[in-house]
Formats: structure tokens, sequence, C-alpha cells
């Protein structure tokens, strides 16, 4: 009780600190303590140039950028994002930017988070493996917004796109895994820090500026776990983007904050989560690039399935198979495999996210797992569900949760064998660009013109050279 | 690593559940179990009527509103205010609502945003002392907004605001004191639930759609109180009362969330908090009334400091005390109040507010204490600065926190003496209806045309009859 009135009266103490009026740099800048967290991380992104980013980072952004502006058009016509933009549009601002894939404009506010939302919905989106973050959905949608709204070069966009990616996925490593195993949803909110920091990076703010917008940041976290498998898991990455172009907005004024909102002692990672190592903060900044570990999925289902489609799409390419061919399907998998997709009659396309059975004969079948294969029709077509019925999975505790065995057997009795080192993917095995430019078109068919799609794909891919990055968002509207 | 993978894994399967369409509401709700918080505090708020409203928790609604109107319109020219304004306002929407003390008209979200920091500017605004939460900057300014844009009954809103109060509050109570002493702010933590709850009921949600906005809310706290000092601090239940808007906007039209969002495994109370009293959510619902532990400020100061400056007004009320007449003043206080106000010399009027020197002086001379009196300007006035001199605290540590002896030596070596024992504003010994009218009276001087004054406090005082609560934000302009 006597806890609770100290804290409660120092609460009531406290009042607004004044800010100060811009400066101008000072020639020297004030040496940081190791323990400056937040100070350092912002002292190294206002310092970041361009010219500094290696040529594997720059083309890695663009891979990002394919990938996630392929997963926000696919998804936007989902009811998802129907819905939110229904209660949202009443009260949004003038026609700043685009909604990916649609026709709509909205104030750059909500169409970041909007676009955000549109992100995640599929669950397709890039991920760092080492932290669960999806890197992109929280940063570019609100980079993007703004590029529309306030122009900027390519240049400029790919820089902070990549410094974004790095202060999330560094803060997500100082405090994963107990933040997650807690419940927190790493997504919305680390994924805040990286819009916050890129959008500031454009905005230009100072140092004291930029840790005040890292500091807005700090102070709200959005997304708990209890919330996947609702549509509120894809407005994480969704509200992030807003808040963080909010924090950078109010910083850009003057709106003051702490300069310690990682690292003090009633700060983002110590109320967040049990374990903080700082130093993956801020050592080997501007020598290691967090982009670097990206990784894109090829298909639309749960990583852990992924092996045995694998091997099932490469037995069919190399041999022309045929459903009419196979009299059956081994797949000898890791036991988390069948702990999680072990549905053997799945009825909707989620439910065919579930089923190895399904994942394995839709391999077959289309020679690929897209979005559109996890349909409610596709799951229910008879050629797939025929050969559904004939494969036979296999635990075998000394696979990897990326490898399988697949077997495919003939009707003429011959044995086809495909073992997957490493699923297509993974960080030893990343989809190469074609992949990606495959990917992309499967998931815009439909929704953005035709004659647009080889026009987007290159703007992505010479996204660095760029007048203007806006250039992008109005190229991928329907 | 292992434990990593296979929840990403489980993330990655997870994808958007289909919403069933709107039906109609069945003859017999479902039983509940007693583990299903959030539906049952949906459910209660669902089924609440204004007409069940005691008498006097009606009353405390309006002495909540018309003290929360005060302090928002008094901190309404702050640069706090300033400077968010001016971040927000090329992206806001249409001018659907007021802001307080203003001129100015955003759309409903950035209005009950900016409502909601001002509310708070001051820390001035209303308290719940069991768990520090400020009930009503997160709670009023949403609803307030939305009167302006869909006009609703006074009774209507009265009603909301009560249960906005109530499910912030409950919530609040099942997790102090570790959610405070972890280090989250519970007026910006909890605040979204109040807001989420507000709007949900004037927008008359169903039970299902009122869990998902509870939903919404627990995946968004906002406030961690590394941010106390810094305008950050009143950006929480600004962002709180926004929050909440969207989330009932959201749930409004079929987004789906949890219906367990705050007790789930992975729910908002066990990771935000090492305890969770859900009985303090679900019992004695509609029996007790939050509201009425409501708490006012009768200064504009710390709470500790509250006991000095109420003896100080006292004897000078009674005594008709000039500073010339005085001597000394001799202050007996609890050990805490040494420990955060003992600055002697107050040189801006941030530090007057950590002089208990300051206070007591400011008592006697102004027979006030409101945020005018903690000016840069007031805490430089000769005579108040020559009394300040002659104040002589002495610690007393058997002294309670709201207690306090104060004895005023006259020049002429007459010795008055007082004995506070609960401080005005504490719950033993609230602040009159008529105190609070001189509170509202004194914040609002110089901001809105004195002639709305007595019109606007009217318009508090008989809230629960107006035809259009939105008349309340319409005259609360400048």
């Amino acid at each position: 009780m006597i806890t609770r009135r100290i804290a409660m009266a120092a609460s009531a103490l406290t009042a607004v600190v004044p800010i100060s009026a811009p400066k101008a740099a000072p020639m020297t800048q004030p040496a940081l303590a190791p323990t400056d967290v937040t100070l350092r991380l912002a002292r190294h992104i206002v310092a970041a140039k361009a010219a500094d980013l290696p040529a594997p980072v720059r083309h890695e952004v663009s891979r990002a950028l394919l990938n996630w502006i392929g997963v926000a058009i696919g998804a936007s016509r989902h009811e998802t994002i129907e819905i939110a933009l229904r209660a949202i549009k009443p009260f949004a601002g003038p026609p700043q930017a685009s909604l990916l894939g649609r026709n709509d404009r909205l104030d750059i506010m909500n169409a970041a988070m909007l676009n955000g939302i549109s992100s995640h919905v599929f669950d397709f989106d890039d991920t760092d493996l080492s932290t669960a973050v999806h890197p992109s959905a929280p940063v570019a949608p609100a980079l993007l917004a703004l590029a529309e709204y306030r122009p900027m070069s390519g240049s400029d966009f790919v820089l902070a796109m990549a410094m974004g990616i790095e202060a999330e996925c560094r803060i997500a490593r100082a405090v994963v895994p107990p933040h997650t195993d807690i419940g927190w949803h790493p997504t919305g909110t680390c994924g805040v820090f990286g819009s916050a920091v890129a959008m500031s990076k454009v905005l230009g703010l100072d140092e004291n500026r930029m840790a005040h917008a890292i500091g807005l940041a700090a102070t709200q976290p959005v997304g708990i776990r209890e919330m996947f498998g609702s549509m509120t898991k894809s407005f994480h990455p969704g509200r992030a983007a807003q808040s963080g172009m909010l924090s950078a907005f109010l910083a850009e004024q003057g709106y003051t904050s702490s300069d310690h909102g990682i690292e003090a002692k009633r700060g983002w990672a110590n109320i967040l989560s049990t374990r903080q190592d700082y130093t993956a903060i801020t050592d080997g900044l501007g020598d290691q690039y967090e982009i670097m570990r990206n990784s894109y999925k090829p298909y639309a289902c749960g990583l852990v399935v992924h092996p045995v489609i694998d091997g099932c799409i490469r037995l069919r390419e190399a041999h022309k198979l045929t459903p009419a061919m196979i009299a059956r399907i081994d797949v000898d998998i890791h036991p988390i495999v069948m702990e999680l997709t072990s549905k053997r009659t799945p009825a909707t396309g989620l439910e065919g996210k579930f089923s190895v059975y399904y994942a394995a004969a839709v391999g077959v079948v289309a020679g690929v797992a897209g979005e559109r294969q996890f349909s409610d029709a596709a799951v229910k077509d008879p050629v797939t569900v025929a050969l559904r019925d004939k494969v036979l999975p296999k635990i075998d505790s000394s696979l990897r949760q990326d490898q399988a065995r697949v077997r495919i057997t003939l009707t003429d009795g011959k044995a086809l064998d495909q073992f997957v080192e490493h699923a297509v993917g993974s960080v030893e095995n990343p989809m190469t660009d074609s992949q990606l430019e495959a990917k992309f078109k499967d998931l815009v068919a439909g929704i953005i013109p035709a004659g647009k799609v080889q026009y987007l794909i290159d703007l992505c891919w010479k996204a660095e050279t760029l007048k203007n990055a806006g250039d992008i968002a109005r190229a991928a509207t329907a």
C-alpha cells in the first residue's frame, strides 16, 4: 500500500518538461555511454548513408519490397480489409496515399495502417527466422505512404527501409525468446520501432528527435498472441506501421519523450521481456545487416509443411508427373508436422493449410502452393482430393524441421525418391529472384491490370535508382 | 531453439477465421463459465440500462465530467497540444468534433486523441486512488467526440461513461500493484478498455462484438512509466481514447478478435501482470460502481503536498490572513513529503510543484493552488517568495500521508494551529460540488468566453437530461 501510494504520488508530481528550441548540429557529438542503447541506435541511423549500404543489402531490400507488395496486393480484397476500410473511411483524411491493390486513397496514417494489415492477412510475408518478426509489414507501408505524400528518392527509400528493418530485428533479438514466450507478437511490438526509425530517417530527424520517436514507439507496443487465429493478428503490423509513423511526426514537431525508451529501468525491454541483450542492438551496426537474414515463404501455409511440398514439386518437375500416374505418396517428416498439420480431410482452404495430406497432393497436382491453392474451392478439387487420399505420412525423429523425404510410387510400380535437405525459403536455400517474381505474379493476378505487373516488378528491382519512390505505390493500384 | 521454431511454425499456420453474419439475438443467452471474464464483462455492459444507475452514480458522472472538461480546457493551449496538433493536422479527416478550449475541429478519432492528451497535461484530472488510473481521460474524450458526430442522449452518454470507467478500473484492480510496479501506466493500458467499452455501449454492439472490441483493446496497451516527465505521459490517455474508439468501430463492422482477450493464457492480464484477480472484474457488477471511488485534485501538484496547502488555506480563511501578518509557518509532515518536495527555492512553475515551501506560501497568499499558481511567473512573485522563506517543515513519522499539522505564528506572537485529518480531495473528504465549480472556473478563465462558463457548468450538472450530449462539446470551445 505504501509502495503504491509513493508510486502514485510520484506520478502525480511529474509534469511536462520544457522542450528546447532546435539547435544547429554541434561540431562534435557528445560521447555516449555503452548503456545509452536508444541514443546509440539513433546516432547510427541518423549517420547512415545510402552509399554505405553494400550492394547485396540494397538488392535484398528490393527482394523484400517485391515480396511485400505481392502479398499486400494479394490480400487487398480480403474481407479483413473490406471491414477495416468500412470502419475507418468515415474518419479518414485527405486522399494522400494509395491502398495497394485497390483504387481507394486515404490519408497516409490510415493508408499505412490498412496496407500494413493487408501485408499480414495471408501470413505469407517475409520472416526473420531467428525472431519470428515479419520485417517488411510494419515498415514498408509507412514508408511507401509517405513517399506518395512527400516525394523521396528511391535511394532514400531503400536506405530507410533497411534501417527500419535493422532496428526492429535487432530490438527483437535483444528480448526473444522470452518476449515471445510471454505472449507478445514481435511483428507488432518490435515493428513499431521499425516504422518509427524508417520514418524518422526519411524526415531527417536529428539524434535527439529520433530518440524521442523511438521513445514514443516504445510506449505503444501492439500485439498479443491470444489474437492469433483472428483478424486482429494482421491488425498488429498495421497499427504498428501507423504508430511508428505517428511517433516520427510527433517527434519531428518537438513532442518530447525519453532518451532511454528501450533500456530504461521502466523502459520497453525491461517491461516486455525477462531477457535484455543490448549488444544485439548496438554491436556491429553498419557491419552486419539484419535484412541479410530475411526469408520468404514460397508456399502459403505453415513453414513446417514446406519441405514436403518442396519434395513433391521437385519430383513432379523432374518426372513430369500427372496425378493419374501415381499410386501412393510416402512422406517421412519431423514430428512437429503431424502435430500441427494432421488434418486428413480438409473442408476449407484454411483447413487445407493444416493438412500435410492436402499439401503433398497440391504440390504434385498444381506444382505451386500459393494462396490460390488454399482457397475453399481448391481443397475440394476432385483430382487433388483423390491424390490426397494416397498420401501416407510417417514420423521420422531423425529429420530436422526443414527436411523431408518423399517417395512417390507410380501405378507401374516404379518408385521415385526425393530427399529435401533444406526447404526452399530457408536461409540455407532462399527463394531465387525468379521464384519471387513467380510468387508475385500469382498473388497479384486478377487484382492489378496484367499490363502493370511486369512494370511493377521492374520498379521493385530498380527501386534504389528511382527518382520518386512514390511511383511504386501508384503502380500498385487496381 | 526448438520451442521458438514450434512457436513460429504455429504462428505461421494461423490464419484469419471466417466471420459469421450478424445473427438475431437469441432468446436465451448461452451460459458463461466463471472463467469467461471478457464475455461476462461484455454481457453485463450490453445489458446495462440508464434507469439502473443509482442517482449518486449519475451525479458522480457529472462531477467527473465537469472536472475533466475543466482540466482539458485549461491545458488546451499548452505547447504539448500545439505540437501534437501541428503533427496530426495534415492527415486529419473531416471536421467532425471539437477540440476543447479551441476553435479547431478534427475527425472524431483525432479529436478523441487530442482531447485525451489535453486531459492529462496538467496531471490535474480525476484519480482512482486504489489503482492510480485517471478514469475520465481515456473515456470521456472518445464519447464526447462521438456525441458530436452521431447524436446521443445525455442519458446514454452518462451510462456509457459510467460503464467505461467501470471496465477500466475493474480491469486495473485485477492486476495492480504488480502491473504498475513492472512499469506500466495503467491510465493508458487499462484506459483503452474504458474507451472501447464506452464506445461499444453507445454503438449498441452485441455481446460478441463488444468482446471483440475488448480484444482489440487488449492488444493495444499504451503507456510505460519511463515516459513520466515528458510530453509522452499525456499522450497515453490520448492514444488510449483513440485506440478504444478504433477498436469499437472495427468490431462494429465485424472485425474479429478473441472472446478471451483479458483472461486467455496469452491474453492481456497474464502478459501485463504477475497478478490476476478476475473477481475484481466480475464480482458485484451492477451492485458496486467504480466511479463512486473517484477522487478529484483541488491543487495542481502532487498529492503528497495537498494536506499542507489545505491547512494553510483553512487558516487563511478562518483568520483572514495576509502575508504581512505572518512571522513563520511550521508544517509537520509525513516523511514522503520531504522526499519528493524539498525544493527550497523553485525557479520555475514545475519546480514549484516540488516545493513544500512554495506550496505552503501560495496557499496563504492566494488561497488557491491551481495551475495558474504553478506558472513560472507565479513562483517568482516577491510576496510569495518572501513568505516561502518563512516556511519550516518538520518530519513527523506518526502522520499519515493525507495528514498534516500547520502552525502559523503571527508577527504579534499569536500562534494559529490547524490539523488536517484528511486532505481535501481524498476519498474521506471529497471536493464539494461548489469546490469543483471553482476549480473549473479557474481553469477555463480566459480560454473560453466568460459568458459560456456557467452555461457549460450547468450542462455538466444536467448531463443526463440533455437531448444531445454533443451540446457539451460545442459549448466547450473557444
